[in-house]
């Protein structure tokens, strides 16, 4: 890690850049955390929209900065929506991040992911190891959405999904790690609590999306999406007692961040690519 | 302003009169604020339940006290339910208000709002101004479901629509604006940071209700519920650090609101009407 | 109450076993309160899944070690998922805790209530007083989701309800009744906070759902939540200014619940059966 920390500008342009022109992120997401990604975009200065209609998901699209496709608690009608979403979005060139939550919990939940990304790649996918490697290895076994593996684990399976979608993938865990054309980026901020409050990868995926509006380049944005979050964990865990308290610090910590946190505890590195 | 502060002395009263009753409110609502929306029913002293198949609304609407319709994340469904609501709601002498969230961002959505109007007039109104203009200008352009826009600019929509459907126009704003057959009411109280919290407006919506089924003066139960808002608003931004813990802080205020705080900060005031 | 709490070793042994175990608990449960069960699961230690399509739940219950029925916000397609995943979990032996929240509030939830107990008995039931009357006796009302009524108030419906469906039925109240084949056993834990919080009472079934997890006793383990809720609900009670610094305060209590505390404080008895 160097000491001047380089990675510390670009994050902090892109964030203020997102702040002024705060981007309106549409969300086809998860009932259980539509409240808190709402509040997360909010507080970090984006602006949130959340609309599945068959009938309305392309005019949204159409105004929309970025696009959030996750599955958490899908069903038939919501499929149908995520489909024609992700198409226009790719016709408009807003970028679509995909978040494959619990892929490999259950066969269907599988399969449809499949679907989704074969009749439209996505800018980005984000998910945990379990959930990668699901998408990639027929057969492999997710208990849930939890995800306390390494990203590591997924490292492999990763990069065939990168290679055959031409997406960014961004796998969280204790380091998580982004995989794009040039590399390897891994983002070493997180506090080990964060597991235990539910939407925070939830969280991460929109605001992957929110940077994906801003800056071009997908690994890029993915990357300082993971750091914001980490770097925001790791303040809210610094001011809370349990899970409760946490969730609270972590808007206020979105909210607040600053230059002088970004340089002072920004852990990114782009690993040489052995492979 | 009055320095003797009249108006506050008929908030204190309604809102003693809604802790004695605890008005059962039904709210057919988004998913994206159902839980902020009935935490905040509960801390101000009413009953929440939500329910939404066209099996039981009807049934519902006949133990309930007042109705929200709030279309954030409609659907097909969704849209037959609102209609079958409504118009039970009608037929009972139920209050029913109506929030048009991010009508004007897709046509499908205007759509729905004009039919739900058109077959059954609500008694309350309420929406940021974008929304209340996108009701009545065809082609009104509205940017999600965000309202940094002054209440002002969608003043002579709100009267248009007071006018044709006999509701009351409640449009939110750093002023909000009151549209009733007697004039305009015009409440000031309220907090820069309450646009970075979601679900504020569907919760002053649902707050709206509770006050309409306390006071038949559905302008004034309108005004009354945009100031507690705004009260509990200036209160919790005066003891939190952000967005996450404004909206603890905003749930404590509601829950201790007090004659005294009302006295000293209330903000409503009675325009002369010259249009 | 014996000094030496004899239960606080059970209540203990169980609470390690589940933070050790963190089973999987599969709810299908309602849009209010998926956020804030699956946050009161993390932080009590166990993982939260929520799925509902008929395409998926019979996958998912695969994978769980317990399941939430929860019909607070039902529509027709949730009823039939619920069929499915109930009977699946039967098949496979999986327990079942059934929340039937609002029964007795429409006529068509208090017959898909009675519906899902015929098709599949659960093991155990848990509602408040009014809801478990309204599944016992024809034409009692509900007024909403709120429960103020004395579990005492439901204790001879609750009992004919564990006779006729073999369930263990678990009354929430001021003092809880948990009424198994063995007899009667009160929790004397909680807070008159707690029912202005939502989804308390629904974060009280997934906590069952947990133990049932762990411990094949029914009734213990029903008790042993109803403890855990009371128990964190004092805890927070003491550390809050309101219903919004509460539900902060609760999810830390889950997190922190220790030996000592529940040794100090824990209030369960069994009741002579007189009956």
């Amino acid at each position: 890690m160097s000491t001047t920390n380089p990675a510390a500008g670009a994050l902090w342009q892109d964030l203020q850049r997102l702040r002024e022109r705060s981007p309106l992120v549409h969300s086809i997401t998860n009932y259980v955390v539509m409240n808190s990604t709402a509040n997360a975009l909010l507080a970090l200065g984006a602006s949130p929209v959340m609309a599945h209609a068959v009938e309305e998901v392309e005019d949204i699209v159409g105004i929309a900065s970025a696009l959030v496709i996750n599955i958490g608690t899908l069903s038939r009608p919501w499929v149908d929506a995520m489909h024609l979403a992700m198409a226009a979005a790719r016709r408009r060139g807003v970028p679509v991040v995909f978040d494959p939550v619990g892929a490999g919990a259950s066969r269907w939940r599988t399969q449809v992911c499949r679907d989704l990304l074969a009749a439209t790649p996505p800018t980005i996918v984000r998910g945990n190891a379990s959930e990668i490697r699901a998408l990639h290895i027929a057969g492999a076994a997710t208990r849930g959405v939890d995800s306390r593996d390494d990203a590591e684990a997924a490292l492999e399976a990763g990069q065939a999904l990168a290679a055959s979608t031409g997406a960014v993938v961004s796998i969280s865990g204790p380091v998580d790690l982004i995989v794009g054309a040039g590399g390897v980026l891994a983002v070493g901020n997180g506090h080990p609590i964060m597991p235990r409050v539910t939407g925070l990868g939830c969280a991460a995926t929109a605001l992957t999306a929110a940077f994906a509006a801003v800056n071009p380049d997908a690994a890029l944005a993915a990357a300082h999406a993971m750091a914001v979050m980490g770097l925001c964990g790791e303040e809210a865990a610094a001011h809370s007692a349990g899970p409760g308290s946490f969730q609270v610090a972590f808007l206020d910590a979105l909210y607040a961040l600053d230059a002088g946190t970004i340089r002072r505890r920004l852990r990114i590195e782009r690993r040489p690519t052995l492979h």
